[in-house]
C-alpha cells in the first residue's frame, strides 16, 4: 500500500496513537488502513464412498488437485461461501453437513474453513477455474498431486475419521516451509 | 474506496474479465482491489464457575459488557489472536481449551471465532479498551447490558452446555435487525 484509498495522498507506515503495531496511515485525511487475514471457505463433497476433487485450471498450482474452496466474499456467510465455491469450481450441488477443519496459515494471512458436504447429484462438471472434476475413492486420491497442504490435511483427517464414523472439528496451523508457495492466495 | 492504493489514480467499480462481481479496479496500473470479510477472534475465559467479562471503554457500545475479542491481525493464528485480545483487553493470561462458536455476520462482513479458555491466574485488570474487568457467575451475567449478540449467543450456549459437560462446536449466522449497530466493527 502506497496511497490512501480514500483521498489518494501518500500513506506512511507507523504506529497510530493508542495502537501497538504499524499501520498504513494517511496524514492528509487521517484514515488508518487496517489489513487483516482472509478466509478461504470450501467443501469436502462426498458421494457414497467417494470424494469430489477439482483439477486446477489456474495458478498457483495449475494442474494439481484440490477440494473446491476460495476466498469468502463480502455479504456472505461462511456456509454460503463454501457452497458458492463448490458451484463455481465444480458446478456441484452440495448440502453442508458440518464444519470440519479450521486451518490458520499465518505466513500467507489466510484461514481455511472447510465443511463436510453431501453431493446432491452427479451433474458436476469443471467450472471456469477447473480443468477436470471427478470422484475419487480413498485408494484413488492423488496424494502426490494435491494443490495445498490444507487440502491434504483435510482429506487425511476425513479418511481416518470415516473408519470409526465420528467427525470432530479440527483447528490446526500450517506454517511456512519450503513448500510455502503452495499456500499462495488462490484468487 | 476511491483511489488505487498502489498508484494513487482513481478506481472504478466494475466486474473484471473472468470475474462475476464488481470490484474496485485501477485502469492505470491494472490492480484489482479485492475486499473480504474480517475475522474477530476471542475467548470465553473461565475461572471455577465464573466467566471473565470486560466493560467496554470504546465505541461502539461503550459501557456494555463483552468477552475479550477483536480483529485478527496479519501474521497470527486464530488462537494467537484470541489470546492476544484477552491480554490486551483484560490483561488476562489464558490457556485455550477448544474452539466453540463460529458466527457469520454477513451485514457487517465479519466472522466471530470464539474459544473456550481457562483463566490461569487472577492477575487480570482492565486493558486500555476496558473500563472494568470482572468475573461473573451465571446468575450475575448482565444479560441486558451485553455489547453484541455474538457475545450473548456464546454465553447462552456455554451455560446451557455446562449443565451436561459437553461443548460441541457451533456455527451460526446473525443477521441485521434493528439492533444491527451492535455488530459494527470493534476496532
Amino acid at each position: 500500500m502506497k496511497f490512501c484509498s480514500q483521498c489518494g495522498h501518500s500513506v506512511t507506515s507507523r504506529v497510530p496513537q493508542g495502537d501497538n503495531r504499524p499501520r498504513y496511515v494517511c496524514d492528509h485525511c487521517r484514515t488508518v488502513h487496517y489489513q487483516n487475514p482472509n478466509i478461504v471457505a470450501g467443501t469436502l463433497p462426498v458421494w457414497e464412498n467417494k470424494v469430489l476433487l477439482c483439477k486446477r485450471a489456474i495458478e498457483p498450482r495449475y494442474g494439481t488437485w484440490t477440494l473446491p474452496a476460495g476466498f469468502m466474499e463480502l455479504g456472505e456467510t461462511m456456509e454460503q461461501a463454501a457452497m458458492r465455491e463448490s458451484r463455481e469450481e465444480a458446478c456441484a450441488n452440495v448440502e453442508i453437513d458440518d464444519i470440519y477443519t479450521l486451518i490458520s496459515l499465518p505466513h500467507v494471512d489466510q484461514v481455511y474453513v472447510m465443511y463436510r458436504a453431501q453431493l446432491l447429484d452427479l451433474d458436476f462438471q469443471p467450472g471456469e477455474e477447473s480443468l477436470e472434476v471427478r470422484l475419487f475413492s480413498e485408494a484413488e486420491i492423488p496424494w502426490q498431486e494435491l494443490a495445498f497442504r490444507t487440502i491434504q490435511y483435510t482429506l487425511e483427517k476425513y479418511f481416518a475419521d470415516r473408519r470409526h464414523g465420528r467427525f470432530p472439528v479440527y483447528t490446526h496451523t500450517i506454517r511456512a516451509n519450503n513448500r510455502a508457495p503452495q499456500e499462495e492466495p488462490e484468487e
